[in-house]
């Protein structure tokens, strides 16, 4: 008798980090099934690249939910407010900036929990990072650890027939070079994926908010032009 | 210089707990902001309600967001399942039911929190009750006060503004009948509610779910009928 693979529902925004995470969670021997979300952002662009991604890495499994953000307001991401952009990554400021969106991972992590549960699955991927990145509350080790919690009261799964579902951060503490690296390392095909908060009517990059430029550094540190930007811009 | 009234976001199912607690959370002083969901439950009745009961209360404020569950799959209230009935209310098992939908009120809490934070709300009210109810995992205590924790890990509101987060849920330890007092005493009027999981083509309750009997038994102990169920199957 073997055992069946066990699934893991991974969130995959179409982003580097995502993407990374995905192939992590097939190399610790998941079967994938990937959850994006269209949420109003201004640029469907992410979830073309999330299906490509999915694709790419042959998960059979892969919703799009639709969730209307744009109802509360509230965010340069789904209303109509300009994307800070800057210079050089130094100018990223200490407070959470304007792109942030309320409570966002706590939404996409509760519609992952309702799917895992679903699918008897007791694992959960999601591509934060509290390093290489631009100062959201809900990407820090304690939100997941708080979520994780929560998971454990929240669901029968846990409940009545006693699994432990985990929230897996794999990411978390790592810099953007060293993401590269293992994503690279997996296969991963960076020319799929998009972070841009803020592309033109082609898609291209703007290079100069907030997302683009921890990329550019990370890919600039691992030695390799970013797959996605134009040579002027590459750092 | 008057304060501004606080606001306070209500999870409305159209329920009579739902419709319970946004009386309660005006009585406290709250402007309620209403938030409901279409999630794929077999019966819009349930919108149709939430929207009657927040017009009645004069709630200005009031969201009906879509969420498509059913591409999860997994329960009786938006899968084609058949609801549980039985014949008493002591006929109720100890096991989670079928009717159970998973994660759901993680997911209605993560984004009733997402819409707090773009009113600058830092209450969050949710008609839960951990007595009469049908045993789901997500109704008692320990998961609102998870809740809580994660609330003021997730956003902005709490990290940088230093706001604290609160998730009331007035009911929790009420028994039906109380609700049902308490509700009579603030002005509901209980008979724009629906509570059935399996009501018929024109909305008339079956009498035998779980959610009917509980109910049914609370207006019996309060000494008053139902104003929905049909003379012949008041308890």
């Amino acid at each position: 008798m073997t055992t069946p693979t066990p699934i893991a529902v991974v969130l995959l925004s179409g982003g580097l980090d995502s993407a990374t995470t995905l192939a992590i969670a097939q190399s610790r021997g998941f079967e994938v099934a990937a959850l994006s979300f269209r949420y109003g952002q201004r640029h469907a662009i992410e979830v073309d690249a999330a299906r490509k991604i999915a694709e790419s890495r042959h998960v059979t499994r892969h919703i799009v939910l639709d969730i209307d953000l744009r109802q509360f307001g509230g965010s340069a991401l789904t209303a109509n407010l300009p994307v800070p952009k800057h210079d050089s990554v130094d100018q990223i400021g200490a407070e959470i900036p304007l792109t942030y969106v309320p409570a966002r991972n706590t939404v996409f992590l509760a519609l992952a929990l309702a799917w895992a549960e679903t699918l008897s699955s007791s694992d959960i991927f999601l591509g934060v990072n509290a390093l290489d990145y631009s100062g959201y509350p809900d990407c820090r080790p304690e939100f997941v650890a708080a979520f994780e919690q929560l998971a454990n009261l929240a669901t029968k799964a846990a409940v009545q027939d006693g699994r432990r579902l985990q929230i897996h951060a794999p990411l978390i503490n790592w810099t953007k070079a060293q993401i590269i690296r293992q994503g690279l390392e997996l296969g991963v095909d960076y020319a799929l994926t998009t972070s841009c908060y803020d592309p033109d009517d082609v898609g291209q990059p703007c290079g100069r908010c907030d997302s683009c430029l921890l990329r550019l550094r990370g890919f600039a540190e691992v030695g390799i032009p970013d797959p996605l930007i134009r040579p002027a811009q590459q750092l």
